[in-house]
Parts: C-alpha cells; sequence; structure tokens
C-alpha cells in the first residue's frame, strides 16, 4: 500500500513514524512545502520518497492522510482531485469537523472516499523534530463518518489507526465531534490563553509556581495561526462551553465573596466525583 | 535536634521522609489524631516516637513543624504555648500567610521563635501513604518573615530546607506571598473546579480528552475542609486575580465572536512568549 502524508509536521511526522513501525510492509510518501523536511526524512529512511510537487506523489497513493492546517486542507483537495488515484481512501487530522466536510465533500470526485480523523494527541511543539510514535499509543481515536462515507472504507481507518496503537476509537458524528472538542481541547485553550496572559509580568511569577500554573498553563505555547481557524470554524459550540464555564465561574467567585463554605465544599465534591470518574477511581 | 511534625499527612509525612534521608542526626517526633498512623510511621522507622498527646512530644522539641489546616494550627499554638521549650524554633506550610500570622502571632511566648513558611510541594492526595521525599526535590520555598522573627532563625530555616533538596528559597513579605499565591496556587484551582464542573455529565466526556483537559483538571480532586479555609483567608487577592482573568477571558470571548483573528493571535503570541519565559525556553 502506498500512503502519501502530506504536511511533515509534529503530527505528520509522527503518522510517519508509527507506520514505519507499525506497518513495515507500506510505502510511505509525503508532500511538504519545505524540501529540507523532506530531504531530511529521506535521509532518516522515515520514507520511501517525498515531493514538494503533489503530481509526484498523488497519482499513486492508496490512501493520503492531510496533516494540515484547515484552510490549506480544503486547498490542497481543490489541486489534487484531478490525479486522485481510482478508489483511493483520504483521511485528516483536523481538529474541527461540521465546517471542513462541508467544504471538502462537494469538491470530491465519486470514486474517493474521504473518511475524516482526529487523533487526540496534539502536542505543543512544531516541527518533524518533535515527531514522536509514543504519542497515539493509547491515545483517543475519532472517526467521524458521513453519509457519503463505505462501510469498510470507514472500518479500514478504524483498523488502521488501531494498527498505530490508537487506544479508544470512537465513531461519532461530526456535530457532536464539534461539541466535545469545543469542551475539552478548546474550551481548556481559551482558559489556559486567559490565565497567563492575566500575569503581572513584572511579578517574575514562575518563582512561585508549584505544579498547578504549570499544568494550567502547558498548552499556552499555542500555534496563532492554526487556532484562530479552530476557534472560528467552531464558534457556537465554543461560545456555548465558555458560558457553562462562566456560570460555574460565577458561583464559585460568589461563595468565596460570601463566605459561603457550604457552595464552595459542594462544588469541590463534585469536582472529587468528576475527577474521579475521569480517572476511573473507584471511591 | 529534636524534631516534632504536627500531622501525618501527606505533607507532614514528605517532611519525615526527607529529613530522614537529609539529615539523618536528627530525631523525629509526630503527633497525630490518628493513633495508627503514628504506629504505622515508627513501624517503618519514619519516626523515632510518636504520640496523639502533644504533652508527650512537645516540651523535647527544638523545631517544631506544623502540617495541618489554619484552623487547627491557631488551636494548636494556643494548647501547646505553655508547653513549648525555650528558645525552640516554629514553622508551618500554610499556603496564605497574613491572616495566620495575624492570628498566630499574639499567643507565642516571647522566647520562641514563629518563622512562616511554604513549601510549594502540594499534592492533590491525602494521608500519609502519599508522601514522599521526592516531591521537595527542586520545589520552590517561600518564607514570609515578620519583624518578631530573629535573623538567626530565618537562616536556620532557608538552610534547613536546603538540606531537604528544596530549590528556589524566596524570602518574600507575607502580602505578596499571598497576592502571588493566590494567583498560581488559587486562581488555578478556581479554573480547574469550574472547567470540571461545566462538563456535561451525561457526554461521557473522557472519552473525547486528550492531554489538555486532563492537564487543566488534575488539581480538581481537591480537599473540601482545607481549601474554602485558604480561598477566605485570602478573599481579596483571590477575587482580584478572577477579576483579571475575567478581563481576558471577556476579551478572547470577544474575539472570537467577531471573528477578530488578529487579537486571537495577538494573545497567543503572548501567551506563547508567556510560556517560554516561565520554562526559561528561549526564542
Amino acid at each position: 500500500m502506498n500512503i502519501a502524508i502530506i504536511g511533515l509536521g509534529n503530527i505528520g511526522g509522527s503518522f510517519a513514524l508509527a507506520i514505519k513501525t507499525n506497518i513495515p510492509d507500506a510505502d510511505i510518501y509525503a508532500i511538504d512545502i519545505d524540501a529540507a523536511v523532506i530531504e531530511k526524512a529521506k535521509k532518516q529512511h522515515l520514507i520511501k520518497d517525498g515531493s514538494q510537487d503533489f503530481k509526484d506523489i498523488i497519482p499513486q497513493a492508496d490512501l493520503i492522510i492531510f496533516a494540515v492546517y484547515p484552510k490549506l486542507l480544503v486547498q490542497l483537495v481543490k489541486d489534487y482531485t484531478p490525479y486522485l488515484k481510482e478508489g483511493c481512501i483520504i483521511t485528516d487530522v483536523t481538529g474541527v469537523k461540521t465546517s471542513i466536510i462541508g467544504e471538502v465533500e462537494p469538491l470530491l470526485p465519486d470514486h474517493t472516499d474521504f473518511v475524516f480523523g482526529h487523533p487526540m494527541a496534539g502536542r505543543e511543539n512544531r516541527g518533524l523534530k518533535f515527531s514522536s510514535r509514543e504519542v497515539f499509543i493509547g491515545a483517543n481515536y475519532l472517526i467521524t463518518p458521513t453519509p457519503r462515507n463505505k462501510e469498510k472504507n470507514i472500518d479500514f481507518l478504524k483498523n488502521f489507526v488501531k494498527e498505530l496503537e490508537f487506544g479508544n476509537i470512537s465513531v461519532i458524528t461530526p456535530d457532536f465531534h464539534d461539541e466535545v472538542i469545543g469542551f475539552t481541547s478548546q474550551l481548556a485553550h481559551v482558559i489556559a490563553i486567559s490565565l497567563i496572559n492575566s500575569d503581572d509580568a513584572a511579578r517574575n511569577t514562575k518563582k512561585y509556581t508549584g505544579d498547578s500554573y504549570r499544568d494550567l498553563t502547558r498548552i499556552t505555547n499555542i500555534n496563532e495561526k492554526l487556532w484562530p481557524e479552530l476557534f472560528m470554524m467552531n464558534k457556537q459550540h465554543l461560545l456555548n462551553h465558555i458560558d457553562n464555564f462562566q456560570t460555574q465561574l460565577d458561583k464559585l467567585y460568589a461563595a468565596i465573596q460570601s463566605d459561603d463554605v457550604e457552595t464552595m465544599e459542594r462544588m469541590m465534591l463534585e469536582s472529587t466525583k468528576r475527577y474521579k470518574d475521569l480517572h476511573d477511581i473507584e471511591d
């Protein structure tokens, strides 16, 4: 099987590493705008071949994995369509689904199948050098089929990512995907950015931090070209989640302000219960 | 030197472990309301002796480390004062300083010196069994002297915690301590609780989480008896920090709502810069 990875950044590179290890008989090709990255990947025998010109790669690809920003993904699908191999399967790693599916599906030739997916194994560092096979191991993987997808191709993607050692593989609707990701990923980023930016820069805070602050701000090293795109593509869900968070924050604020120990205790018992549920800890 | 640890929970136990390893000639005694905990610590040779009755321990103690909740600390100091050894040094681990100092100092006999301290190495799990020497290694330690403290006793505490392998040891005013801890620790807890409590419990969110959500909610397994006390003791600083966080959150919310990419990018570049500063990463 010929696999083409589009974009050899952190995630694309991690796919290459995971495929090389777990599916050794696959031939991995890559397209990247950076010739040096292609050269490096070839030297490391991470890919069989690569190019900056998709016409060298796409016509032979049985599976195409797009690991690029959402806007670029739409543009590239437009460029690639005349050159896609008959029956090829396409997938992606985009963090928001409904809008990208709406833009991409009308562009596709009938003989191809784009099964949209989302590996929940993002990392804050960019570029091939931060790629790792390990980040996929046990990570959650979300597949968001559409009526256009063939059952066998959805199954193919499921088995493919299982071979790459992903953990929980969930098949969900694009809208549910966006709703839940708006909460677990996007809201978390909104909060972390707001927290670190509210620091008094003159205070030299780092001398006084414990693990809490470092944990809550780990994701603030954020790709400022990618995330505004994701936020805008999922605006309604995200704003709704911020509103719900705001309700809880206001409640806790009022309890602190009025020395309302009972409400604080109740909220903390609730958060502890939810923590234990999240981590499968028995009482 | 006879050291008395008051409260053999997670932090008190970690002190015992760290002292045993790094200052082997010290004799460690402990007081705990739970006889079984004292027995266990004696069996493990973690302490030389222990008791539920402070009169067995306190009169011989050269150094007393209070590792108990703030309200209990005040009560115990009242009980102990007639029995304190001439010239003994006392310290604590309380997460908020100004109010506890105000309550405790008037109770102290002239011949004793209470040097207030704060090891920034809290853990979400309670009890002796979760104690560890390692959590102190490289952790920040804050000492908040008052005009009543003797210079040599402040130096003693500094050297003592350096021997226990704490990292950055800062000497700061009680009010600055409360201001900065209100930000790095208390605000972080307020945010984490609000985040996890805003989850839709029917969604089975854990199947769809990445590291972001798990990082931002790690501290939600919170001691509901301790933290309301801490929040109320530091109310003004904490509410002020929540207000500043709120300002940033509102700004980002408005930017998302109005597709204001420029503001989002600027906030993300700022958070990335602050992340790098926090972690001493060069550009």
